[in-house]
């Protein structure tokens, strides 16, 4: 039995949530068909207009990252459609495992685990299929910490036909991917990450030929359907029953968001994800990320070191909670997430809780060695 | 605009509460006068019995500690009685302000501050003053981290008419100070410090001679009276409104004190000292007290360092909040609590904060060195 029972928790989603939000979300529940809520989700309409860097209209789901990703599947493309995944990560192969749920017609460009795809394969891909009538990819792979080059793509799809697809889940609110600038036509996002909220909400934003296209498709789909939540959207209403205590916390972390900027969240994603490589090396780990995003740092599990031990060490210990690695990774890395309510204190208690976990597993680091190399690139 | 605002909070008070205790003090307000209510207190009287270490009954009032000790003063003696008052720090001058406002006569030892009085002072002086009503004293002095040697003290009190009044605000449920076996006859506690609960709750257990010496007394008392106390307890209830929300806090953390058990508390305290301790050592510096409690680390700011600089450092750039010196302390010392919902890993943030702090105002630390010795105590 321990005393306390205070947990710490540093994984890729969910993450831990700051308490004004936790406040907003304790707000008795109203009727969600009452004008006073129809304001507060046209405040949050145009709030996220601003997050996601875009004039068109975004959409948002009870539901987990996942069912917004199956909503673009669904509602974008046809039955026998070609479209092109990006494959390099357990995420990249929902994408394709969503692709063939909906009986469509993928091209995958399989990319090792750890790396970013080529641009220029990319490229290839595109001239050999310029039919294909979307192509899906992650922002980066939360089960690689791997950053995609999503900026040179989106220049390569918004001159053809193709739409463009990105699973920003993990992305969104952690460093720029201005939706309107880079030409993307439809980006996914969920409420457990950046944003600081619970798990529950997804969202999704659509360009004009996303919207367009989502007219003409003739995937089943009734709940995740973009077409009745845009009439809903004009209604200043949602299609089904919206989640509103967590559009409660939406609207408060959106305010924040606001009033501090969004080039404050992308340079506190920079800090924190910087001291943190910047100690991993200094422990004389490996980075499994040879792109590495904002968002997490991915380390290798040193040779001779059991991945799940280790896990299980700084779990029931030190109440600690990393991500361990998905799929091929499982037992491999150890993720450390940045998001959420997270500031510099915390990259210095996981390097902490890392280091003596692994001394404790016979592993040799330098205790202190990680930390002090975080604190050296925060007060510098 | 911070973009997170996560602040640490490690005072001696206010401390920071789990999230259990903040739940259970967010349930509906009841009517303190219906039996559900009855049952509620009769839950706290019963724990507060066994975190005192004691068969005698334990009074809580809706105040801060000092309401508490007011409360020992105005009811324990009368004008004109004799009262010993160590005095070595802000806590002891407190009794002796109060014996002073209640026209006790009081005599004092003065003890230089971050010294522990010594126990032939006090016996000498108990046999100077045979007639001394009562002896006033801190478990431990937090503003300077001291602990008395309340053990041996009151083993010269309770031969003798003396009655041993202990300040244990900080103290109770740290280390051990059992009550009937020690034979104190009034000690003082607050919710805010071991506790883990916001400020507004004070408690004092008392002893029989105690409680027959209240009956006796002239000095004027209304709402801290005793004797109404003593009554409502009987009628299973308070005599004055108590504080509902703050009960069912203290109902829920009083219940985890009995599940792990009191030893449990007492080397949680033990391990977070002793690390902080040897941590604040290994940067060369010192520590203030001679004979440290296990409530909170005492620590001398170095030569040449700004002690008001230092603290708005760590409390502006890094949110946490530690405690400066008190009154001729001012300036001069850092107080890092240990106390309230804090483990292993606030230690070690402690630790970094600090030496980041001080290097970041020119003094030379090595990053990292006092971290890696909590964290070698830590899984050592």
């Amino acid at each position: 039995m321990d005393l306390l029972d205070k947990k710490f928790l540093l994984a890729p989603g969910p993450v831990p949530v700051p308490p004004r939000a936790l406040l907003a979300m304790a707000k008795p529940v109203i009727h969600h068909r009452l004008p006073e809520f129809s304001a507060v989700l046209q405040k949050i309409r145009a709030d996220l207009k601003y997050l996601f860097q875009t004039q068109e209209d975004v959409l948002f789901f009870a539901s987990s990252g996942t069912g917004a990703m199956e909503a673009c599947v669904a509602n974008l493309f046809s039955p026998g459609e070609k479209v092109i995944v990006i494959r390099g990560g357990k995420f990249g192969e929902r994408w394709g495992e969503l692709a063939e749920t909906y009986s469509l017609n993928p091209i995958y460009i399989d990319v090792p685990w750890g790396e970013a795809v080529k641009v220029e394969e990319v490229e290839n891909t595109l001239k050999t299929h310029p039919d294909a009538a979307g192509l899906l990819i992650q922002a980066h792979e939360t089960s690689t910490g791997v950053k995609h080059p999503v900026e040179e793509i989106a220049s390569l799809t918004r001159e053809r036909e193709t739409l463009l697809v990105v699973d920003a889940i993990s992305a969104l609110g952690v460093y720029p991917l201005p939706f309107d600038e880079l030409g993307i036509d439809a980006m996914v996002a969920g409420s457990q990450k950046s944003l600081a909220l619970p798990p529950g909400l997804s969202f999704v934003a659509l360009s004009a030929r996303a919207k367009e296209k989502a007219q003409k498709t003739t995937s089943p789909r009734y709940y995740f359907d973009f077409r009745k939540e845009l009439k809903a959207l004009n209604k200043e209403t949602t299609a089904f029953t919206p989640a509103v205590s967590l559009l409660y916390g939406l609207s408060e972390v959106l305010s924040r968001i606001r009033e501090v900027g969004l080039e404050t969240l992308f340079a506190h994603y920079r800090r924190l994800s910087g001291a943190c490589r910047a100690g991993v090396m200094a422990l004389g780990l490996e980075l499994f990320a040879k792109t590495p995003c904002e968002a997490l740092t991915i380390v290798k599990v040193p040779q001779g070191v059991d991945g799940a031990k280790l896990m299980k060490l700084m779990r029931e210990k030190y109440k600690v909670t990393m991500a361990g690695g998905q799929a091929k990774l499982k037992g491999k890395v150890v993720r450390i997430a940045h998001l959420g309510y997270q500031n510099e204190l915390d990259v210095i208690l996981a390097l902490a809780t890392l280091e003596m976990a692994l001394t404790e597993l016979g592993y040799k680091v330098k205790l202190g060695a990680g930390v002090s190399v975080a604190q050296e690139y925060f007060f510098g």
